[in-house]
């Protein structure tokens, strides 16, 4: 196989953007990710690979409940601001305000939509881990397209 | 939580659309799916969420390899014609030519790229079970942007 051919044919999968989002009393952390996709009806499940050095990972292996933010088509610059290691001041990550879900998670104000949920289950994949996560809550600020990585010039794969 | 509210936010998720398909010596299965993303960069890993009652889940976990293959922006019809059971006839899918790619996976001759992949591990999910696909092979026949889910009008998800 040429791995350049691989990588050229791994850039033609379509993806959306979302800020992952996990906390206990000791720390937090909101990455976007994109290797992210609904996984089940019934029970509802999404599926998200996480960066195994990652804050986020050693949340979720954890068991921390976790918010899938999703960021509106126009909220570029919100999705770059998670690149950066997560700083919590008072009530807002890297500069954008949050609350508390219900599970606790931390669900940012200016998105128009974000998920709630539960780790499941894991597999332990490569250089990242697979996680089954179950839907527990939803909401929906405004109803509005989200972001997308094609939109983005971004790429996170290959 | 508001099953309603949990099935917009869902429906809020960014996907492609790709024919999973794979055969042995007594069925082939394609299957068109959008609940797809690469998991890992080493080794390289997709992960796939497959309904439980289909054939395409029956010859995965008998460990068939499977090719995704990746629809260009002009052929919803193609990935249409692989909502219907799979019917093989000669070197035909559904009426698409496939070739057999180096792991034996069918590669439609149509589409501009695809991956070969082999199961690596699966987590029970749901109504459907989520596997761990290592990336074995990888074929680009022309340079053109895939099929995209929001294009094309149609949901899987929610």
């Amino acid at each position: 196989m040429d791995p350049q051919v691989r990588k050229q044919v791994l850039r033609k999968l379509t993806y959306g953007l979302y800020v992952a989002a996990a906390m206990d009393e000791f720390q937090a952390a909101a990455d976007t990710v994109n290797w992210l996709s609904q996984a089940s009806f019934q029970p509802p499940l999404v599926m998200m690979a996480v960066k195994k050095d990652s804050n986020l990972h050693a949340l979720l292996e954890c068991g921390a409940p976790v918010a899938i933010n999703i960021p509106g088509a126009d909220q570029k610059q919100l999705a770059e601001s998670f690149f950066r290691p997560t700083q919590r001041e008072g009530e807002t990550l890297n500069g954008h305000r949050f609350r508390r879900g219900n599970t606790g998670a931390p669900i940012l104000e200016a998105v128009p939509a974000a998920l709630e949920c539960r780790v499941a289950g894991s597999l332990p994949g490569g250089d990242h881990t697979i996680f089954a996560l179950e839907v527990v809550d939803a909401h929906l600020h405004r109803d509005e397209p989200p972001l997308e990585m094609w939109d983005t010039g971004w790429f996170y794969g290959g």
